[in-house]
């Protein structure tokens, strides 16, 4: 058990926090023989399904269906678009040997699958009855990372990886698709109660091989954004590299347009990130593996009732399918289980002594707020589904609130400096949109560029911060992780 | 579309018809540019979906947790129990380059997870109180094949391996934990109606690193057998190799007890091939993506009616939840409906035609059996719960009775040849036990010993077919996939 930090130096600490409560509550263990390699931990892996299953039923509803593609991409795949393979090459990992000869052709772990599915894509793609085609998988994907791993945040293996890639007749129905998987990660970070801001990434900072990328961040606790989504549209881009066309209603070859998106396990991250206190985590009810835990107040007289009540409550919320547990482990006081139970973010805690029994009583207390009450038992299962609900509104408000009070708007250099300097957040300044200034920009304040605002659309009126010529965008910059 | 093979010629072109049958129903795309990688497709993904659910609701509720281990393992690990070692790294892909830089220690893509997880275990178990662990997960491994790669059957990545692991204080509580773990696949493969033989395995064709292995094999339309399960008492050999140690209760340091269990894509693989005919494959309800499909039969006066009366089963059968979908594609008839759900196994189709509607009936067909049947239209639900149930227990009884036929116990070596050659099936022979006698019967067969009987216990009386010596145990050989 590794100490968590207090509240008081959360932010300034909160890689150190994140670490901390990973391996504490359960959740990943990072002490792999390999650097950026960890272990999805039996609790973890509980709160990563149960996230997946909210992304996948968002998916499933929106006409895109799961398969699994192989790990492993020939190089003379991945070279086929230049922009692509000149972006990933120097970032993976190679697989140059099978047992003990050399293989001929060398194959990458992917780091992303539009090169292992576009082969397929030419297989499966004749006419246009064959689109849309809207394909998603989770697996694994690998980044020869040379910058310094952190847990769930920066790794060589990315353990879940979420993609989704589509295929169109035409550029409209790309750019439609763009924002249905914009829609679709938004429904999905708001279920979870994950603030953002969605910003169309400067050109210089597209997915390689996209027409243009659009993103979603967030800001943890020290100030930095984080990236947590991507939406692209990929164009013909691909579609030219590998040769893959459809005949048109009039019987004519041209090539498809195609999106991706993806998310990787830093929507995982986010969750407990921005949720998470001193405490440990805090989990959104519906993602959380135990949603209310029971712990018996032990009484010398009352055991006998206690536990007779503890499972006459466990039989009427499983009934009404909330998760639920009760701790009847005999080695641990109260206390101990209430700490244990609050580092892994279990919403509700019902406790029972021999007053509530007698008093046909039980005390609930949620996670987030600490707040007690005390409500009747045979209203129980209505006030934990009450609380349930109201808990997750209050997380998703409050970390709303605290996103937005760290977006800034500022009108010149200095104080976008300071600001940044102090870890505020975000802050958006105008920008005249030439890439110069947006270069000398992201040079002047140390930090990235995060792009226009894609969430929020208003009429520009100031002057660029860098140059002072007309602005025609607003712009998001931030230290990034 | 690539035809499948006769009823006639099924048993000896059977590998054909499993090829095809893959692509055609929707299930796998073997066309992938590196031999031996395929893609799992929306339907067949599906399939794969159901099937694992049975099999981690069969481990959760036996005490085992999910986990997620890291895919590449350095050689350093593997290299640290010699036998396994010297059994895999033939057969490992190796990852010996990042970006642009060689590695300074190589990574094997996982081909089983013994010596990922052991050196997490080490860091886990402390005490007997953590004790015993029992985890698994569902993961893709590799080998690198040099013999002929066959889809789902023999591939380079495996992407369904559902691995346990467990870890023990004593040799006991091992050896029970591996009938454990044949329970769990016992149950497993009934669930799908997959028969099978358990066998154990002889010590030559032991797991690397095991004391003893255990198989459960299937025989395949063609005659050979399918190793489709494997578990394994691992004994102190990976703790000793990796020094995982806990402390007894009386405070002295022992090596755990480790058993490991695992079944690859053939588990998938045994359903397909086991219940599939010559119409395509036929699927146990419990594991069917659609379990039933509605087709109207057009009529130009009644249509208004048909879709009303389809709309009105559906609602009821969802709400009895039955998978159940309406097949209201204008583009093609009746007919070919029916084959294109019968190539994919749908369980029950259910017609509704102008007469149907008058009548307030149905008409009902089996998958397997083909037959009709009509039933009122209030009791559809009832039917269709029952014929679903009916046919689960009619296909695993129809896959025994066709297995048990192709057992045969022979006491000679020249009648086994004979079956052999002309694919019989699994041929029980008596065995004095000696190694010798064992390789001699191989080579003369040209065959393989799959072992001595799991799961009948028999007193043995006869003569050893190759020594003439007395006999100690019966053996089965078969030609082997």
């Amino acid at each position: 058990m590794v100490s968590l930090v207090t509240r008081e130096n959360w932010s300034k600490r909160f890689g150190e926090w994140f670490r901390n409560v990973l391996i504490n509550a359960g959740i990943m263990d990072y002490r792999y023989p390999i650097k950026g390699c960890g272990v999805w931990l039996p609790y973890g892996f509980k709160v990563r399904r149960n996230i997946l299953q909210i992304l996948r039923d968002l998916l499933d509803s929106t006409g895109h269906e799961e398969a699994l593609f192989p790990l492993m991409i020939p190089e003379t795949s991945l070279a086929k678009e230049s922009t692509h393979v000149r972006s990933f090459e120097g970032e993976c990992f190679w697989v140059t040997q099978g047992g003990f000869e050399p293989l001929k052709v060398k194959y990458a772990l992917r780091p992303t699958s539009e090169t292992a599915i576009a082969p397929m894509l030419k297989l499966w793609i004749r006419s246009h009855a064959d689109l849309p085609l809207k394909l998603y998988q989770v697996v694994n994907v690998f980044r020869y990372e040379t910058k310094a791993t952190r847990p769930i945040l920066r790794m060589r293996e990315v353990a879940t990886f979420k993609e989704a890639h589509t295929s169109h007749a035409t550029f409209e129905e790309a750019e439609a698709q763009v924002k249905g998987g914009m829609e679709v990660y938004k429904k999905f970070f708001d279920e979870l109660g994950v603030p953002y801001r969605i910003s169309r990434r400067p050109d210089w900072d597209k997915f390689a091989g996209a027409l243009y990328s659009v993103a979603f961040d967030m800001i943890c606790p020290d100030g930095r954004s984080l990236q947590i989504g991507t939406v692209h549209n990929l164009g013909q881009n691909f579609a030219k590299a590998f040769n893959v066309t459809y005949e048109t209603k009039d019987g004519k070859q041209e090539y498809i347009w195609q999106t991706c998106y993806g998310i990787s396990g830093r929507g995982i991250a986010a969750v407990l990130i921005v949720h998470g206190d001193d405490h440990g985590v805090v989990l959104p009810p519906k993602i959380a593996p135990t949603q209310a835990v029971i712990i018996p107040i032990p009484s010398k007289e009352g055991e006998e009732q206690i536990n007779k009540t503890c499972k006459d409550i466990v039989s009427k919320l499983k009934k009404a399918n909330v998760r639920v547990e009760t701790d009847l482990r005999t080695d641990l006081t109260p206390g101990a289980k209430f700490y244990y139970w609050e580092l892994r973010g279990v919403p509700l805690r019902i406790e029972i002594g021999p007053r509530d029994v007698e008093k046909k009583e039980a005390t609930i207390a949620r996670r987030d707020t600490s707040e007690k009450q005390t409500c009747k038992m045979d209203e129980l299962v209505t006030v934990v589904q009450a609380l349930a609900e109201q808990m997750a509104k209050d997380m998703r408000q409050k970390a709303w609130q605290w996103m937005k009070s760290h977006v800034y708007r500022i009108e010149n250099l200095q104080e976008t400096k300071k600001l940044l300097e102090k870890r505020a957040g975000i802050i958006e300044v105008f920008w005249c949109g030439k890439a110069e200034c947006g270069h000398e920009l992201e040079g002047k304040i140390n930090a990235r560029v995060l792009g226009i605002p894609e969430d929020v659309k208003e009429k520009v009126d100031g002057k660029c911060v860098v140059c002072g010529q007309k602005a025609v965008n607003i712009v998001r910059v931030a230290l990034a992780y």
